[in-house]
């Protein structure tokens, strides 16, 4: 799968995924009006409201970049029909030729991560029929719980050729209070907890390689362009999931160190500053109606920013 | 919330939690068959399935018990369906007066997080609409994004009455790979990474506490009793969340050092010791029929196991 994401990165000239994360807030008000009319101010409105934004954006952008991240929190914050706007999301993005990273940070002990990896990835064997849960293409993982608990989405991504992004350093303010602790003892001696977990995300990753690259990536934010440097170096063969561009603060200037020189190994998530573009004064002109191009604007600014930092 | 699960243990005289994690394995042929019989070999066979177990699971020990630990990554495995049966089943949990732990294990940033919170605990509004998700009690939390990840479900707990429980040293074989890493600066030199999040799990516990102990506990496996003594000592106020009693090899004697001199401080989870207990031998007299009997003999023995050990 990893091959399939960096041709699709290299055919639309474009190491970008939009973040589907959708909030009422960003949603325009004839589409919360017609989904509240039809569903009552209900979790059911809501989805309905999510999916019709969404494919709206989906639409608009699906010719543009190779990959969507629709993040889980978003949609199970409303419960069971919630998340069938995530699984709708998820089969139109796929149908539509986007390649899908679950962003759902899982993990857990051995036989659970299993299960969640099935889930997100994988099939069941249900007698002699064979079931898929939500069948992304990628699913971001929590690394805290060692390599038992990331291991079985490895075996479930091989067996499905597909891959998954592991966390190592995130975008978040507060990621240094564990991630950066630097290690007292051992092989690691004197390096801090990030540069660990990418030492294991590039061991996990090298019996998975398709390529130059394996179907174990990482997670670095725009906001830590430092260790993105650091960690582009620990972690050759992974590909760089990269949140934090835009609303969270991260530019262009900051993306540079996190590719390797074949130009690629790094992808950059940008969510609100793409689906609530048409909220910035700078989009203004398209209106709320025309959202989904101001959107597809933001993509092309986006791509070009990129383009000129790398 | 931390203080009506204490008194819950109390009232009940058991320190223990029946871990729902359903699997077609554990699940008697006469169950499945029906459950396949009206909705083919399908996920929402087995999310009926998964209920009907569950439900003869709670009714047998909902009198025995303070609380359950769904574990939502068993029903995620099949999709929506599956998490209609997690959400039919914490609801029914609750109505048989049980305090519901979600095992989602769940960790973002904080914008995130608080969808995550909100769908597991909490409440969005929706125009003049109050809509809850799964609405459980409790839910785990990551704690590997740092504080700002963690908090907002501090707030949708205060907000809610309700309750977390952070990963800090957990039962499987590799968690050490991380969490045990000792760190080299700073005031916690010297100290693992799982001492570290400790400390942190109590810091943020101070502020959210009811009687002795905090809405705010951790999950430390028993499979560690040692580590298990020193996080006693770290977290004083902490309720501790014990996984890995029997299936995965903790035993009553190891539990000892997890609780309090108040004989509080702790709950011993158990999944497939209780809920599959059928299938050893030890209960075999029960048969499939008899499941629930089985479970309900599993906790009594657990009780006294843990009673003589603490």
């Amino acid at each position: 799968m990893i091959r399939r994401l960096n041709d699709a990165i290299i055919a639309r000239d474009a190491p970008i995924v939009v973040g589907l994360d959708p909030n009422l807030k960003f949603i325009p008000e004839g589409i919360k009006e017609a989904a509240f009319r039809e569903h009552g101010e209900t979790a059911e409105g809501v989805a309905e409201a999510f999916w019709q934004f969404n494919k709206g954006i989906v639409d608009a952008i699906c010719e543009l970049v190779p990959a969507v991240k629709p993040q889980i929190a978003m949609y199970e914050q409303f419960g069971l029909p919630g998340l069938a706007a995530f699984d709708r999301t998820v089969r139109y993005c796929k149908e539509k030729g986007l390649i899908v990273i679950a962003d759902a940070k899982r993990g857990d002990i051995g036989s659970t991560s299993e299960s969640y990896a099935v889930g997100m990835l994988g099939a069941t064997q249900v007698g002699d029929a064979s079931v898929r849960a939500f069948d992304a293409d990628f699913v971001t993982v929590n690394p805290y719980l060692g390599s038992d608990g990331v291991r079985p989405f490895i075996e479930v991504a091989r067996k499905e050729d597909k891959g998954i992004f592991v966390l190592v350093k995130t975008s978040n303010p507060s990621s240094g209070e564990l991630q950066d602790l630097v290690v007292a003892e051992g092989e690691q001696a004197g390096k801090p907890l990030y540069e660990v977990v990418g030492a294991l995300v590039e061991k996990w990753g090298s019996d998975l390689m398709e390529g130059a690259y394996s179907n174990v990536g990482a997670v670095v934010g725009a906001t830590y362009p430092e260790q993105g440097r650091i960690l582009r170096e620990i972690m050759p063969h992974a590909v760089i999931l990269v949140p934090g561009y835009g609303a969270q603060g991260g530019r262009g200037k900051d993306l540079a160190h996190f590719f390797n020189r074949d130009g690629l190994g790094a992808i950059v998530n940008s969510s609100r500053g793409i689906i609530a573009a048409w909220k910035e004064e700078q989009y203004a002109k398209y209106g709320a109606e025309g959202y989904a191009d101001a959107a597809r604007a933001a993509v092309l600014a986006m791509k070009e920013d990129i383009h000129g930092a790398v």
